[in-house]
């Protein structure tokens, strides 16, 4: 005995017992649990070491940043801050007057989304960076969502009142998820689901456009490419050539400023001030040559004034409510990720930190402020966050810089805009949505992830060929059919030990790794739940079969032992309790002994709850695979010198040895 | 240094690289990807090693198991069949009635579904325990599905005709789920949600039979509870005393042979026999009291004969198409979901296997057959093929055996049941219904899983308060909603070094696992995906902040190294990879060091193909957690004997003693 001992202590120098936890009462988990689940980033972590008024002054702090930094605010910021401004506010005003005409809204609604929401970001909101105002794409979603219902040509009143309801029912879905911590719901759009549906966003925004650009009265009311490409080619005749020439004049300036842009510091100036200067072009060659009368519309007449307040205009009966609810809340998700994401890329940058659930709070408030003040849906789009960036802002009163020249605008400068051709709006939004087809971030998707990549494209498809929300629907499908498989299919593979080492690792990875007679070595890598419990039992069974077979090719010994790791099963529900139970008995039936290595916590609590545990055996139960294998083998050697492998007593014997 | 090296050496015995798995080509990938799906217990095995006429044979055998049991059958095995075919078919002939009643269709229909369906299950099924015929919640879900479009009493034309062209369909739905090998789709339907739907579903047809029991005329179409006791309570005048007494009568007779029915094989034979003795007794009964004039209703004219074909009766137009259509993928979701389970646990006892795909296209084609010769929704009831094991039966020829002896009924004894009284019939289906709620079962997952026991009392509240439907569809979303909070929300916990070993583990699991000085261990427990990217970035910022104050309050060393055991992430996408980009240079910005342990050969692949791996650094991957701080420790070391830890140039000096 003298010998097998040495050769087993040689193999595994101490064998560790795996513990079952201690039980832990059933409150005190569900707290723990709720807490990882909603306060992951343990915000009140800052009020702890307060007490008292402190206390108040942080929570103040907490909903109200602008308390927090604005103590620390100094003139050099704030003159960093005055020329960021006025550049997003030379940017804003026009795309704003673009995108409300998209939403098929009066188009003085784009300058006050510029004014109140940003004002109410800059207290709240929490990013330096972002810069607030209307998205092209939540435009478009609005009009085909209310547009479905009521049409804004005919109703005009009824369709902006429901815009107005709308946005308030996303503001405040917006802060409820906020409040709620329900922040990780905006998280199931993944990045691969953005970039796609952005990119037939911007796709079938930049379609719209030809409306504008051709100077064509009829138009679709479909989104998709071949219901636009139908109505463009039926109507070849009314194309109108004053607005195709103003229009492509502009698109290209705007485009050459756009790329230049990227050379230097003198072109990023020149491609902030491009959409400012076109419009002011345009309104003068359409002023000093009349084209308003060949065929080349025009914004017309635009009220003076502030924001007049809408409370009264929220449609809050049914069955309009209804159509404004849907609306609101896939429209506020939609601006939500794309808020988040552009707030949360540029603080990457600057090196400080967002909390997500702060965010859709300041995004919230800010959208039910909007929506009683006749603004609708905002949001922090990327183009122009981006430009806020780059012209150097320090802090959120970038944003109160931008809505201060939008008020001076609303209050004097309106009739300006009299005769600001449409083309040139259209113009100006294409110029913006070339920027949002991200092709090299779909590249990079098909390098690295070819799932991912069909999940882009799926959106990118499903927006350009059906509608804006069927593209989402398949995105955001796609994506959790993805995960659902993965739990529904997990991968299983036979490791093997890598020389010189006690490490087991995955054969197919590791091409060194060594198979041990009479030992089958599996590793699951999944949690084992109902969605996989019959696959897995299904795959063991095959992988014995497999090992088996090629075994009584070679001629060699049989198996004896299987040996599941089971380090990376970090969680186990009843049906995958059953599923041991299962297999522990179907091996019993081909004489095989099963083995568990290094099974988690959660794992052993239900064993030892269910009295699967003492099914399969405590003395079966390794830290590593690397033991267990050493316990195999000592009792295989064992009975090869002794005998009868079955009346050893299995690892029983072992356990004195220790 | 000798000193050093030592130290070093004997922590880490040699330290291995992690390979770059070598590209294979993406269609490669691809195939053995579905093959994993599709085929995961590789069911072409068998016909492998055959060829040409030898293979046909195979396939026939694949598709016909009769072809391979057949020619082994004996006449002991036929003893045995014929004993358990005439078991089942004294049971088959009062609950197919009862059934079909239940179902709002003609009860002569509920033997019609016991004679041809058995036949085709007899040839294709490959269970040798389930005895086909149809169930009650199937049933209950048809009547339910069904009237909502069709009154069964106004239009009962129409309203049979639905319930075929359901049945076609829902044949047709699982022989497709079959053949495309999308079996798995069952799988979602987990062990806890089918207790709590049983139990639910089998108190709402107890509460359904109380019209029966109680005699009364009226009785609501909902199936919820409230619904039904309002419905009860407010005709307490009508209800029929003769009726009352039948019912309870028989029903204590019944529960009685039931409970006994555990004590012996002799009160098993009793209990198997109780409900075709019932319907004789009862019979017997009206006849010679003719209660059927005294407010007992009895079932009336049976058609004689065997089924007629129903081709010609399928609705394959809209409207009404599309309720059979919906109805039949509900219905036969659930009938395969009850007939595999049943068919798996039985195969479980014999120690056989059962191919699910297999199975489900038998299941399929019985239903289709069925659905053109005037039968309904059959598949393998629990109740039934428990009493057929229990009779001992050893192959499907006791459904040939019961087909015949229904054959036989329909023949010639239709007309004995015309006084058979519902009353009867309603006792038969609340005593089988009784052995549906299972209790136990509900215990077991409360004492083993929480969340699974909320699933379990999710899918029964909603059965009995809401309909089958909601409870259905709460249960599998609470479910699927589980699986997606797992992803959410992966465990990632602090590791320490148990003892006397090489291994890293779970600190909260192992109390004696240490923590190494100036290193964090942290092991991510689930594969990182785009909806949990953002929390696992937020959560290993806050496991260092936790760290870095307990340090300070300890007044021990800072912290240098993050290791993250990669052990379990088996799977990353591109979000997973960014948010591993983000956490090293977020990292850096700390001055901290990120070291990844034993990442898995898809992680490499993608951190490779995205290029995070050069700015991760090879050198920094580890095989095992113990060489990675066995690494982190030896430069530590080298650093306080020779300076500055930055200027060392990392682990690069560490390759050369390697």
């Amino acid at each position: 005995m003298g010998n097998t001992d040495a050769a087993y202590m040689a193999g595994v120098e101490v064998a560790h017992r795996v513990p079952v936890p201690t039980p832990r009462p059933f409150l005190d988990i569900f707290c723990s649990n709720l807490k990882e689940t909603f306060f992951p980033d343990d915000p009140f972590r800052q009020f702890k070491q307060e007490k008292g008024g402190r206390r108040a002054i942080r929570a103040l702090q907490y909903f109200f940043p602008i308390f927090e930094w604005a103590p620390n605010y100094t003139f050099n910021f704030f003159r960093a801050d005055l020329v960021a401004g006025i550049t997003i506010a030379s940017l804003a005003i026009p795309q704003g007057i673009s995108y409300a005409k998209l939403a098929n809204l009066p188009p003085i609604l784009g300058l006050y989304s510029s004014f109140v929401p940003p004002l109410v970001y800059a207290m709240m909101g929490s990013s330096k960076d972002l810069a607030v105002g209307t998205v092209a794409v939540a435009s478009l979603l609005l009009a085909s969502m209310l547009g479905k219902t009521v049409s804004a040509k005919e109703e005009p009143a009824l369709y902006l009142h429901l815009a107005f309801t709308a946005t308030f029912f996303a503001g405040v879905l917006q802060a409820s998820l906020g409040l709620l911590r329900l922040g990780f719901i905006v998280d199931f759009l993944s990045h691969s689901t953005i970039v796609g549906f952005m990119g037939g966003a911007a796709t079938v925004v930049c379609l719209q456009q030809l409306k504008g650009i051709l100077g064509l009265e009829h138009f679709t009311t479909n989104t998709d490419l071949v219901s636009v490409l139908e109505s463009v080619f039926s109507q070849v005749h009314q194309w109108r050539w004053e607005s195709v020439v103003l229009g492509c004049g502009f698109l290209s300036f705007l485009l050459t400023t756009r790329i230049l842009s990227k050379r230097g510091s003198l072109f990023f100036w020149l491609s902030a001030a491009a959409p400012l200067t076109s419009v002011i072009l345009g309104s003068l060659v359409v002023y000093l040559s009349h084209a308003e009368t060949h065929g080349v519309d025009v914004i017309g007449h635009l009220t003076k004034g502030l924001n007049p307040p809408s409370l009264t205009k929220l449609t809050l009966s049914p069955p309009h409510m209804l159509v404004a609810l849907k609306t609101g809340m896939v429209t506020g998700i939609i601006a939500l990720a794309e808020g988040i994401a552009v707030g949360r890329s540029f603080a990457m940058f600057k090196n400080y930190h967002i909390d997500g659930n702060k965010e859709m709070i300041a995004f919230g408030a800010m959208n039910v402020a909007g929506s009683l003040t006749s603004c609708y849906l905002t949001t922090g789009p990327f183009s122009r966050s981006a430009v806020n960036y780059n012209a150097g802002c320090k802090t959120a009163v970038s944003n109160v810089v931008m809505a201060l020249a939008v008020m001076i605008t609303l209050l004097f400068l309106t009739p300006l805009f009299h005769y600001t051709p449409l083309v040139v709006l259209s113009s100006i939004i294409i110029s913006a949505m070339l920027g949002l087809i991200d092709y090299e971030a779909a590249f990079h998707l098909w390098k690295v992830d070819k799932i991912d990549f069909c999940v882009c494209i799926g959106a990118y498809l499903g927006v350009v060929f059906g509608s804006v929300e069927i593209g989402l629907v398949t995105a955001v499908m796609v994506s959790i059919l993805r995960v659902l498989l993965f739990i529904a299919r997990p991968r299983m593979t036979m490791l093997g030990n890598i020389p010189n080492s006690m490490a087991y690792r995955r054969m197919d990875q590791y091409p060194g790794a060594q198979s041990i007679p009479g030992v089958l070595v599996l590793g699951i890598d999944a949690p084992i739940y109902f969605a996989n419990a019959n696959y897995l039992r299904e795959r063991i069974s095959r992988w014995i079969n497999e090992e088996e077979d090629r075994l009584r090719v070679n001629g060699k010994t049989s198996l004896h032992y299987v040996i599941l790791d089971m380090g990376a099963v970090s969680s186990i529900d009843t049906s995958g309790i059953s599923m041991m139970k299962e297999t522990k008995k179907a091996l019993e039936r081909r004489e095989l002994q099963l083995v568990l290595a290094n099974p988690g916590s959660e794992v052993m609590k239900k064993l030892d709850s269910s009295k699967v545990l003492e099914t399969i055996g405590h003395d079966w139960i390794f830290l590593t695979v690397g033991e267990a294998v050493g316990a195999c083998k000592f009792i295989l050697h064992t009975v090869k010198t002794s005998g009868n492998l079955m009346e050893n007593g299995g690892v029983m014997g072992l356990d004195s040895h220790v």
